[in-house]
């Protein structure tokens, strides 16, 4: 980058820029392994770590399918909570081993439990590949021409780090949304089994209520192991387990994987946000959560067929109250508006800038007019479909399965380069994991949740539209999701194969009634996808790149990117805070979470589990349980370890409090916190509550 | 009405129409009490009632607000659902007597808990008035002075009925969507007080999910007495026990006040029922219930303050997912619209018909496209708000106290003919006992209602739209609604008072916040009724008015209104059905109570309270306890008796199946069914469980 010389007009208004925009608190950031945060630890902290300090933090960083973990032993031991573990020991469960509800333990390694998708993967090495990648994109293109060319850059670069390297998973991951691409590579490990779990009560305790009254405790804890040729994998780097555990006022650390921030975008974008996108799916969210506690709450088998999606759903409704509450703040907005105000001064004033940069924010303009419109029907029918994910208007396993399916066979008939993200060949063997996974999928269950997402479709649409017509095929969505679910042979994975390896032939002739469905909507679904990537997400993609540019050029390089769901390091300070005049501190005691229980009448959600009741004698009160820190976390972070300044495990994040809900777009610190089990709360739970020595001294080295 | 000769094809049209539209299953019917079933109950029953037996069961049928009842003792006593008196238990509840959850007997009449505002009414006198209303509308009129001509007529017609009469209601009610117009008087009990109600676990046992799994078992009753002169009111007419109850194949009545039909809307206005309004209204009961749902689920006393309002829109909700469901049958919607067609062309095909009402359709039409632009902003700044009800933006007690002292003050400087319906001086009397009612009004719940409401008018009319930064003067809707319930002064009913009597000069003086808050979208909420009344009401009253005719042309008069909230009899057999082939027989004991308990491990909201099952072995486990039958009935009919031939109480309504949820729109008897509590039920539990052989007594007549 070449050195810039302002006009003095400029530079008072940089001084005005800098007071707004750069005034970040200082424990703000989700920094890249490969553009750690050097500066502000060496002058906040006095710390300054080497880089084997950062390898060694990054390389026991793991990541789980929507969230974060850690080794912590040689033995290939891992460490995320139970809510990010809850997928998998959902998936094991059977309608006697009631794993989410009543935890679990290995008592001896022969005992762990295989998970049947899992997939757990470790950052291994970072390459800039912005110039290959940008390079790819010709001025003169079109949104659907450049779209295209970066998808075959990018798709060419993945194969070319990942072809012949099993067990090696490679993503080109785009940062400030579009600035700057990286290609990740991650070895990868696919035998995870189940070695501890604590039951849902004791992971959960205080549940939602707890959410608004910290102090909180919850043991959300989860190991489980990794498995390299039928043995447990020796690992080289991992966490060693800290004795003395944190302190207040101490420096602690995070690695994880945020999963998604919004800090960069325009203030039209985000009113969009609080207008439209988040209120939509926090009303789809509203609604599963009532449908699935209803159907829940009929008996007990219910119950345990809809625990995990119902409480990933409760889980992401109070996320997004928080970030439309925060959103509908003025002052929140109005202080994103004074930045974006001074920002865009600043590049108007720069000749140059203004001339490369200057129409970005007309450009996010456009692109949200047109999200505005597409927004919704994009959601529904595809949307969250990309990969295994289901879109709104199909909340079905099978039709996820069915769609991929369908999608596959077209798919596999081109180019590596030319084909949509997740058929790429470098994210095929993922694919195939959770594909032909023998998970069970229940028919009531799977028939509820698609009844009522035909039901939503018929609503949005109009039950007279013919594309819903065409869908439920003259049908109630009761009836027709009835017909679908009884009648598909997808929950058999023997089908699934034979129709993957069929490939277009299998497919088109497949009389599978939710194959035919799947077929029946792929056009008009590609469609729309193609409509949204060209109207809405290259437009965004090439904006945004210049906004992050104009960016690096007015304030300089060490900016962090908006959360990407790879591998970030966020630093912060263990400290309480206040609320309504009174002091909420840093620490609960396991003696606390006695206290908290009695207090509540141990009413539902404020019941120990009767082993804690049990061993209330035994059990050292003192004990710090779960506390709290400044770092900068969302969610994805879930499962993330805290370390100290020795890379020690201190403890485990789990949460954050309400005041951290609107961290998606701006990071504070007076109320906002993040939540952590505390590492100490971890052991004794380990020894005194459930009889697990050996798992204790896996972590800690002592009996 | 004048005798009409067809020519052949409209006779054989004629023919094809009664095919479809009269042949109603026989059980069919809300039938007006001025005009009785007599034929049906004839042919289809051999049934022939007297005068006297209808009038006796008219006056011993008493209206509750939203729901029905029956005098069932000389001494005043009102029978009823719990559900249907839970807004008085939760007013009357402390923090130390929690009515609701635990229940209530007066062991002695002086014992008997004075309710803050409940008004009871009982229907004495039906005057047909269509010709007075319809003659105050001239053909030339706009819709606008239409509506208020009707108005001025109406609020006359009442003025006069209840003028300088004591304890007199008087209601003009719009029976056919406008194709006749009776003035209903009433007699009116101000002064009532509780005299049981079983704990809600006996109430509500097996809640929402027994709603799927009929037989049920609910003891959802509750006694109240009247007073007049501070002692128990002798009524005249009131119903006796039976002590046989019913039986299988019995014919029995359902005397009571269905609270809303749509079975005369034209398909395009049920369409847009199906695909916008009903949606909204249940994404708003959806909303609700989670918001207050994880806010009650905080602690008991939470739980306590909510309970009734949760309680109430998870039924709302419950039955907005039936009938949604109901429209989204293909099945359902095809059948009428084959009804509408061949009514349609028989209408044509007569020119005398045709021209007079030939166009009513695309005059629903109309009025529909109208309808689907205005239903959501009149829904949030006004619909419910007539009366004391609360607007969806603004879902606050204190704040529709405001807007009725704000309104109040401005209607009563008009005549009576020209107020808005709810400030006509016959409602006064009862606007006032709600409006002055001690009954006490939490401010943490009431900050959580409004807090939400104007977060949801937010959402809907965008954070930047001019109306809401007024509404929310800068702040967040959190802030802003904490800032108001703390503000208002109006929780004190001494400045409710104050300000009523004050009138215009004092609401406007007042700095009340609440009250500046419904000053200030008074304005544009008064122009948002008046264009809903103006495009959609009153060209739907008019269009109706029409359609009803051409039906009385061509079928004749015995046709039963759609559902209004007046005092209706439907009849019906007490009847089994089968699901998914298996039989569901028409009566439950009490000892299945005990049994389905057990099966579902007593697990909420299968527990059965403590006195239940301390006394389990004192209970003749045989005694029916719920049952269910073929009548037509709906929302509101909650608390109706269900007698027998003798005109004898065999049961009390409080519920439907779930297959019964679509009668708002079409009746059908294949699976739907009216369920209600035993007769002989209630009294095996007033002696055994509850220890209350007087109130037993009372009802019976035995010891």
């Amino acid at each position: 980058m070449t050195t810039r010389r302002f006009p003095v007009a400029v530079l008072s208004t940089l001084a005005f820029l800098v007071a707004l925009v750069a005034t970040a608190p200082a424990d703000e950031g989700m920094y890249l392994y490969s553009a750690p945060p050097l500066k502000a630890l060496q002058e906040r902290y006095g710390f300054e770590p080497d880089g084997k300090w950062f390898e060694h933090l990054q390389k026991s960083s793991v990541r789980f399918p929507g969230g974060s973990g850690s080794f912590v032993s040689p033995a290939g031991l891992v460490m995320t909570n139970q809510h990010v573990g809850r997928g998998a020991l959902s998936k094991l469960a059977t309608k006697e081993r009631n794993l989410v509800r009543d935890g679990f333990l290995a008592k001896t390694p022969a005992d762990e439990l295989k998970c049947h998708d899992m997939e757990l993967v470790v950052l291994q090495g970072i390459e800039d590949v912005t110039d290959k990648v940008q390079a790819a994109v010709k001025p003169d293109m079109s949104p659907a021409e450049a779209e295209k060319a970066r998808r075959a850059a990018m798709n060419t670069l993945e194969k070319k780090a990942s072809d012949d390297k099993a067990g090696i998973r490679a993503d080109v991951v785009t940062l400030y949304q579009g600035g700057q691409y990286h290609l990740y590579t991650y070895k990868k490990y696919t035998d995870v089994r189940l070695v501890f779990a604590p039951q849902a009560e004791a992971a959960h305790f205080g549940g939602d209520p707890d959410n608004f009254e910290f102090p909180r405790y919850c043991l959300d804890v989860c190991f489980f192991r990794v498995y390299e040729d039928g043995k447990p994998a020796q690992v080289v780097y991992h966490l060693s387990w800290s004795q003395a555990g944190a302190k207040e006022d101490d420096l602690v650390f995070v690695s994880g994987h945020p999963g998604r921030t919004s800090r960069l975008n325009t203030v039209g974008h985000l009113e969009l946000f609080r207008d439209a996108n988040y209120p939509l799916f926090l009303n789809l969210m509203r609604r599963r959560e009532v449908t699935f506690k209803s159907w829940a709450d009929r008996d007990e088998e219910n119950a345990r067929r809809a625990q995990a999606d119902l409480l990933r759903v409760q889980n992401s409704r109070k996320l997004l109250v928080g970030m439309v509450a925060g959103l509908q703040d003025p002052a929140v907005l109005e202080k994103k508006r004074a930045d974006e105000k001074a920002l865009r001064a600043a590049v108007e004033k720069d000749a140059d800038l203004k001339k490369q940069y200057g129409d970005a924010w007309e450009q996010v303009e456009e692109s949200v007019k047109a999200q505005r419109k597409l927004y919704h029907p994009y959601q529904l029918f595809e949307g969250a479909g990309r990969g295994l994910g289901a879109p709104w208007a199909f909340n079905s396993e099978l039709f996820s399965i069915a769609r991929t399916l369908v999608r596959h066979a077209d798919e596999k008939e081109k180019p590596n380069a030319e084909r949509l993200r997740e058929y790429r060949e470098s994210n095929l063997p993922s694919l195939k994991q959770l594909l032909f996974s023998e998970a069970p999928i229940y028919e009531d269950f799977e028939t509820l949740k698609l009844a009522d997402s035909l039901s939503l479709l018929a609503e949005v649409a109009g039950g007279d539209a013919e594309p819903v017509k065409a869908v439920l095929a003259g049908k109630s969505p009761q009836a027709r999701a009835a017909e679908l679910v009884k009648g598909t042979k997808l929950r058999d994975v023997a089908a699934r194969k034979a129709l993957f390896d069929g490939g277009k032939q299998a497919v088109e002739e497949s009389d599978d009634p939710m194959i035919r469905l799947a077929r029946l909507i792929d056009g008009p679904s590609r469609d729309m996808r193609k409509q949204y990537e060209e109207k809405v997400e290259e437009p965004q993609t090439q904006a945004y790149a210049k906004i992050s540019k104009a960016i690096f050029a007015l304030k300089g390089k060490d900016q962090y990117p908006d959360a990407t769901f790879t591998l970030r390091l966020a630093f912060g300070t263990v400290k309480g805070y206040e609320e309504n005049g009174r002091k909420v501190g840093p620490f609960t005691t396991l003696g606390g979470a006695f206290a908290h229980a009695a207090e509540h009448g141990h009413r539902e959600p404020f019941v120990l589990p009767k082993r804690f009741l049990d061993r209330k004698e035994k059990i050292d009160a003192r004990t710090p349980y779960n506390f709290i820190c400044t770092a900068d976390i969302i969610g994805g972070n879930s499962g993330s370890p805290v370390v100290n300044r020795k890379g020690e495990v201190v403890g485990l994040i789990f949460d954050g409090n309400i005041q951290s809900l609107p961290a998606d777009f701006a990071y504070t610190d007076t109320q906002a916190r993040a939540v952590a089990v505390d590492a100490r709360g971890i052991v004794e739970a380990l020894r005194k509550v459930y009889d697990a020595p050996e798992l204790a001294k896996e972590l800690t080295g002592k009996k």
